[in-house]
């Protein structure tokens, strides 16, 4: 199988690759089992498939060496940022190397008339905002894990609870640098904030979840800390006040930088794990971004709107201690899952639809989990349409997996059949890529000839997104 | 030359194909000269090159219908929205058959709740914020020209005025449905507000300019027409302080929807023209949207900045009729510079830069057009670091054209030395070529990979952005 996907990545092959590039990296290349396997993590229950070694550049000049060596050998790349990529994009299926980006974490320049910021591609999200806050700049996409790099973040086109405000990766980034799979090296961008320049080669390289290239370093977009941030929560009678709230907000142009929704039962074990004690209703978690006087006026706007939609009450909090104490508890939903259905596997799916099905999806889906007896809190980025679950799984039970799988097939077909995605954030991987061919038909046939064209050899991160040959 | 960039390209080709069309589409397709010389019509200085044949479907699958024997027969298709590009797009230079898309103007749906609607390809953006205003929703992208389709929009990434609050064709497009060079009809992706699922070929096909695959439909996002619109004047001591107002405006995230900024020469034009009398200074020509009162608060906010800056005074008009006054002065820019220099051509060109070098890549070209005893007034959006100029040059003179072109390169390299771009929306066409190699180096070359890959008989607007073969 190996052979096939990747022409000529022979054993032997992938042993001279790790010898020759062992000599220039010395330490800084591992085949450790335990580093390897570790490599192949994945937080779903993508069966670990670890590469044959790792190795830590820490500048484009590297990486490049390392794609030159991976294509005279044949031998796939795995680009690794933080690990926390939900789908198995880390796996390796057909060995090879991963490309562990944590050393290139260096800050390479802050422009703040501008608002952005060049960096490598190492550098995670938290890292990025610590450095920026005295700065009083803020870099605003935030997908669960703290830790995610802004390269790992780029290639799955992550966005996170700030997306209705401020939009996703794809929005945010200006340009990458990238080693493509022919070793050359690509500034797709210059630094200006638009261009009619030719092709979008940012956007073709955001959320190709390294398949077409690595990228090593990247310029984001920064914005002003807000003069006055305030949160809301806000429980409401019905899921469809909730989504309607939400949808007026949007119409009237509030600009909300956060509405999440969480279901009973997410709200349920929010409260058992954060020792809160919100109603166990649908329940919007709100925040305001703007100065003293509009940030004000959005939550007044937000509030007449919420309790003629059926809102049971808004209380807003100014504090920044509470406000914390309020995102903390969202962004602790899947630990919370965790903590309250101890023992078991907990697993993390997204679909997005456009947001007048929303309501409807999510509650098709809850109707779901009931009728076959599944646990499966839901938590959704209201705005963009986008949700959560996290079913609660018996560890080691293939009867109770095999009831999961036939969950998450229908959800994935209950969004397309609302003209939604499979993904709306965590990207194809290997999970998701079965669900692709009936989202975008011939569409896949176009990522193919995409693929074959920049990637003849199939070196980079093979077996992900599309397959070369069904 | 034709036939190596198109290969099979023949004389006997074209005319076959069009033998076989003329069956199919009778008098919706024309060779006559007048029309055909119409459709090469561009409206700059590059050099018309009609094609040999005009076509004009209806359905995607009537263009579907072109495609193929196109393909069969070797023959260039030119996509053609309405005619209002300015690099050059779409010339023939090596004949072929114009796609003439302005009988596909069916808006198909408008999706309320969602904030969206599915067009046409030929679709205007006049028809279609004509379409919307009865339902309170408007399309906030506005290049110059009124009956720019959207379909076009998108094949050169347009943005315009509302472009720094808005974002441009690249963030308001949801999809497209396309027609690839080897006749497959793609769906780029689906309604969702965003997704991670595969490489982001809406993005791709956005700016392609036609070289790809034709654009057939598309899905756009829309916007509530806001509660309260206010507009202002307000002209700067200098041009620095006018860049610093609005770069401040920006980090403190007040989300202006226009920001104008028009140089002395062109405040010149639009008084001569539009029977104004505002000072001739560097000006900012403002737009504020939102709620009754975050919109007062942003005028309030400007205000302070600009007044700080060195604004000589701030004029604010809540008034319809003195706002749309305004705008049309302003839109009216080009047609000022026509008639305020009579019997002259007039060009048009753009650049992008970093907002920081805004004010220095301003002054260094008005610098240069003194030296030069040009005229070539300056026309900026200046919240994206994106200004225009429109130089002044006298009728079939050969050295005027020549120290013409000298200005038009010294202004793509000055863009390109502030890490900016050679252009902002204008797009490459035919006319800035030239600059993309030393704007974007081996990004070029995967661009080359891209074309070739997806359109190997090099049939789709050939000529344009890339050259095959260098």
């Amino acid at each position: 199988m190996a052979t096939e996907a990747v022409p000529g990545n022979t054993r032997e092959n992938v042993a001279t690759a790790i010898a020759v590039l062992k000599q220039q990296f010395g330490d800084r290349l591992q085949t450790g089992e335990a580093i390897c396997r570790q490599h192949g993590h994945t937080l779903t229950w993508v069966p670990n498939q670890p590469p044959d070694a790792v190795v830590w550049p820490e500048s484009t000049e590297e990486v490049q060496q390392i794609v030159k060596v991976a294509a005279t050998h044949r031998v796939p790349l795995i680009p690794f940022g933080a690990g926390t990529s939900l789908e198995g994009h880390v796996n390796a299926p057909f060995g090879g190397i991963s490309v562990d980006m944590s050393r290139m974490n260096r800050v390479l320049q802050v422009n703040e008339r501008d608002l952005d910021c060049h960096v490598q591609a190492g550098v995670s999200r938290k890292q990025i905002n610590d450095y920026l806050r005295d700065m009083g700049l803020f870099f605003p996409i935030d997908p669960g894990a703290e830790d995610a790099t802004l390269g790992g973040m780029a290639s799955t086109r992550a966005s996170g609870t700030n997306a209705v405000r401020y939009g996703t990766m794809r929005e945010n980034v200006l340009n990458l640098t990238a080693v493509m799979p022919d070793g050359s090296v690509v500034r797709t961008a210059r630094r200006a904030r638009k261009s009619a320049a030719g092709y979008d080669l940012t956007r073709l390289l955001i959320g190709a979840e390294g398949t077409l290239g690595i990228i090593t370093e990247l310029t984001v977009r920064l914005y002003g800390i807000p003069e006055v941030i305030l949160a809301a929560v806000c429980p409401f009678k019905t899921l469809e006040g909730a989504c309607n709230a939400v949808i007026q907000s949007i119409q009237l142009g509030l600009g909300v930088a956060r509405m999440e929704l969480l279901d009973e039962m997410q709200i349920y074990a929010v409260n058992n794990y954060s020792k809160t004690n919100f109603d166990e209703c649908p329940t919007l978690f709100l925040e305001f971004h703007g100065t003293q006087v509009s940030a004000r006026d959005q939550v007044e706007q937000f509030k007449e709107i919420a309790l003629a939609e059926g809102a049971i009450r808004f209380d807003w909090a100014e504090k920044e201690e509470d406000r914390r104490r309020l995102w903390k508890a969202r962004h602790d939903a899947y630990w919370a899952v965790k903590s309250t259905w101890p023992g078991h596997e907990v697993l993390a799916t997204d679909v997005c639809v456009p947001i007048s099905r929303l309501a409807e999806c999510v509650v098709e889906t809850q109707k779901d989990i009931k009728e076959h007896g599944l646990i499966a809190p839901i938590v959704g980025h209201v705005g963009d349409g986008n949700f959560h679950t996290s079913p609660v799984l018996a560890a080691n039970d293939p009867a109770a997996r095999a009831k999961m799988e036939g969950f998450l097939e229908r959800l994935a077909a209950r969004a397309i059949s609302m003209d939604g995605t499979c993904t709306g954030e965590h990207g194809i991987g290997q999970g998701k890529m079965k669900y692709l061919k009936s989202e975008l038909g011939s569409g896949l046939e176009v990522m193919r000839q995409i693929k074959r064209a920049l990637d003849p050899l199939n070196i980079m991160n093979p077996g992900k997104i599309v397959a070369l040959t069904e």
